[in-house]
């Protein structure tokens, strides 16, 4: 893991790495402490590591909680070059998206794909931020994430017994999904945006219903996806803070 | 409106009163403001006025936001005689219950019977808090309420336009609560508990659906009715909080 930049404003330093192929980037408070708990936050499909969105919700957790935050860019996002089948997938996605019919079946096949060649980059991307001091072995993982970055955590968290919490929105539901879901058994909040045109709701309930975990909380909130409330975004470092705890710096709110 | 006792602990004052044959009771705190929000509370099925969750949900309201929060008992509850009818269904409760039979359908009946008798009470008491120079007529009002206290409590925002948002738990769901739901324009949020044999699901999110409110938020949590975990308590206070405000005195959380 090489960092590439860092820069510091308003108590949290960002800094910007590479590792092999992954670039990524890593939000830590100024006052950090070493241990303190980690969030993988995995963004949505056409976007990179520093959506907006993303970048709000990691900067509360960083400020909030004292966690330390990481993102990396799916492959073929952000900084990362796309290959041709990809392009492929995003042009029909685009067409679909131009000719108003759906684009979750495209979207599906994308997403699997993307999520397969993701899950190992996030193992060796969570090896190597173990591996620095400031984070350590120890730090309690939770992982958060939006569409693409759903299907990622998902099959991540199935997988690597690290993820010890996961707080997710809106995914389209298929069958890999509801199979990754009977493999998770820690902690999970999932938000559904309700008035999603192409989101069903039995079969986001069926994805609900689907989790392992005997902690499990569904959130249905007015709008899209992208259109998460203010207090929701609360609610999920809310839920981080009670499975993962805090920074043993940080007063309670 | 005649107040019957007078308590202060920890902040908080608490008042019982009478209305005709209404008995309640009125959380304020010490450090009244004129005009804070008014929150309507009501109980379960077999409950009271001041049952352990209603109340802990009021202290930390009153505390925390500096509200005003009341609750009254159903008829045939708490303080109040029982009539002969209701005496009926309490014992044909409690036989299915030994029986290990359904309840629903005799719970159905019952909450419908107290909620139709409990509107015009609740009513009645609104006219007086908000007649009382420390509430006014300006204040706010919110409702609160688990499974006959949903009952009534939908009843009652559909017809009473003084209630501004409800934020309610586990309830069986029946044609009448539809009905009721789809005249609520007002914010709600609803809780629905994911393990109580008797609650369906499917039966649950069509509930959910049918209120004609624009701002809704429905929450699954795991365990039963009376298994509200603390922190869908917090959320109902935040609810309450972001839809009605607080009062002008009390710090940001």
């Amino acid at each position: 893991m090489h960092f590439t930049s860092e820069t510091s404003s308003n108590g949290v330093i960002e800094r910007t790495f590479t590792l092999d192929e992954i670039t990524g980037v890593l939000w830590s408070p100024t006052s950090g402490t070493v241990g303190a708990p980690l969030l993988l936050s995995g963004h949505a499909g056409g976007m990179h590591k520093k959506a907006p969105g993303l970048v709000a919700s990691a900067l509360h957790c960083v400020t909030t909680y004292g966690y330390t935050v990481a993102a990396i860019d799916a492959p073929g996002h952000g900084d990362r070059p796309r290959n041709s089948q990809d392009q492929r997938w995003a042009e029909a996605i685009h067409r679909a998206r131009a000719a108003i019919a759906p684009i979750a079946p495209i979207v599906i096949d994308y997403n699997m794909s993307l999520a397969e060649r993701a899950v190992p980059e996030w193992q060796a991307t969570l090896d190597a931020l173990q591996a620095l001091p400031e984070v350590g072995a120890e730090a309690p993982i939770g992982y958060g994430g939006m569409t693409l970055g759903v299907v990622t955590g998902l099959m991540l968290t199935a997988v690597d017994s690290r993820i010890a919490a996961v707080s997710f929105g809106g995914v389209y539901v298929h069958d890999a999904l509801i199979e990754a879901a009977r493999k998770i058994t820690v902690p999970v909040e999932y938000r559904i945006p309700w008035d999603e045109d192409e989101i069903d709701h039995t079969a986001a309930i069926a994805l609900f219903d689907a989790f392992a975990a005997r902690e499990k909380t569904l959130h249905a909130h007015p709008g899209r996806h992208n259109q998460v409330p203010e207090y929701e975004r609360d609610s999920s470092a809310r839920f981080f803070a009670r499975h993962l705890g805090r920074a043993a710096d940080t007063a309670s709110d």
